[in-house]
């Protein structure tokens, strides 16, 4: 199996580089890929101990290593860029052709992606956390009315870490309401949701990795059994049914997934641009 | 001011098209951008729907849309080409060179990049969010041996959403611990953390900020008396400064720059990959 190393490097976080090379490279699943990430070489200085090491690591390696950068910085980025690697920078990529699409020079800041660029959206993100954490589980629903959208489901099927993407990334104030058996005696909405059916969004998942959730949680309990899971899968999917409610199926979806999903179903505004 | 339409499409969440958008638009803060993102657009038939869309764009605005693309599938994408529009591509831009340098065709899969591709580090991502909550706010603290790193700060310096996104970005364990006024009457450790030294990042802030915060918290209390604030502050950062722990400025840092500086800091292994 050929072995590649890779750096990615950025004069701010280094999360775009990481995110675009992260989609580039799983497209080879063949390779070991060892990723590296060198966040704020913003100086001369600190880019030298980079070039030093990747220096090492070209001389050590059986291939060239590859680099990934994000450096707003030029005379950064061309001092990185003649080292012996497979280079790829986004911004030299790009820019150029954006700026002549734009008739505008780009300003070369760095720090503008992943920094407090804009106060208000950024309060608006934590703000959102703060939210999803304390509308948690079902808590606060007298307050329902605040949020953005409702996330609903039974115990285990992934409705809190997707609160808190959406919230982290898009600025979304979501709540998440689980049924528990006894919402699921009956195929209609318990109370605290009645008033608020158009934003809900619900959570299905298959009742067998439901069973395999719960029993991590509690081996062996009459509420990871899976006849349990079952039952209450099936109700819980009649009611989204008999309620027109949308729903989606998180047994094979990723939170990243469920989330760009529930923004298109539900309609909801984003908030981090 | 120039005002441009942005449309970011992908045949997944297309989470990728818009982080590397934001960061290269970001360089254009003169032009006033309107975004729209198209997720799962990975059928002949949904293209379509888009690409009117676009055609209406083009002819009812000013200047052509920019489209930013992560289309796997090169039929689609060639189709959403072929528009009026300027036109940037993810995968068409860098999958040939990659290529070439792995000597290895690209599997041209979608949702590699943002699906459950790994279960085990999908998984390690979920845990450790079940795991910040649950080590939220000094919670749990005699299981801190269970911790990749534990923030430490006063309250209102960031320490929950921080610890948040590095679990759910790079699958980090992280609790975090808030100083009381009573744990900063003097200058060494909380009980708790004594044994934990090795793992701890501290935060601080700027005292009129922190002032701001509490205010906007519980207005008018002594918690959030500006004098309170510096006071506090004072300790907690002899208290860093004495016991030599690390510590980040959270002032005007967003919680992307803290964790990316809280992983350099703490050397703690991501598990994003």
């Amino acid at each position: 199996m050929q072995k590649r190393m890779v750096y990615f490097v950025s004069d701010r976080t280094g999360i775009t580089a990481e995110t675009l090379g992260h989609s580039l490279l799983s497209q080879f699943s063949t390779i070991s890929f060892q990723f590296h990430t060198f966040s704020f070489i913003d100086s001369i200085e600190k880019s030298e101990e980079f070039i030093q090491l990747i220096s090492t690591s070209a001389q050590s390696e059986k291939h060239r290593p590859i680099i990934i950068a994000s450096m707003v910085n030029s005379e950064i980025r061309n001092k990185i860029k003649q080292t012996s690697s497979f280079f790829i920078d986004i911004f030299e990529t790009f820019l150029g052709s954006l700026e002549q699409e734009l008739n505008t020079p780009s300003e070369k800041t760095v720090g503008q992606a992943h920094g407090i660029l804009n106060t208000k959206e950024y309060n608006d993100r934590i703000e959102a956390v703060n939210f999803a954490l304390a509308f948690d589980d079902g808590s606060k629903a007298e307050h329902y009315e605040q949020a953005d959208l409702i996330l609903v489901g039974v115990s285990r099927s992934g409705k809190t870490p997707t609160c808190l993407y959406l919230a982290l990334q898009y600025g979304i104030s979501a709540a998440n309401y689980p049924f528990t058996p006894e919402d699921l005696d009956s195929v209609t909405l318990p109370n605290p949701l009645k008033k608020f059916k158009n934003k809900l969004i619900g959570l299905t998942i298959q009742p067998e990795r439901l069973h395999q959730l719960r029993q991590a949680r509690k081996p062996n309990s009459t509420y990871a059994e899976l006849h349990q899971c079952q039952k209450e899968i099936k109700t819980l999917e009649a009611i989204y049914q008999t309620l027109h409610i949308p729903y989606l199926n998180s047994t094979s979806l990723s939170i990243e997934e469920l989330s760009s999903k529930i923004i298109m179903l539900s309609g909801v505004h984003r908030k981090n641009w």
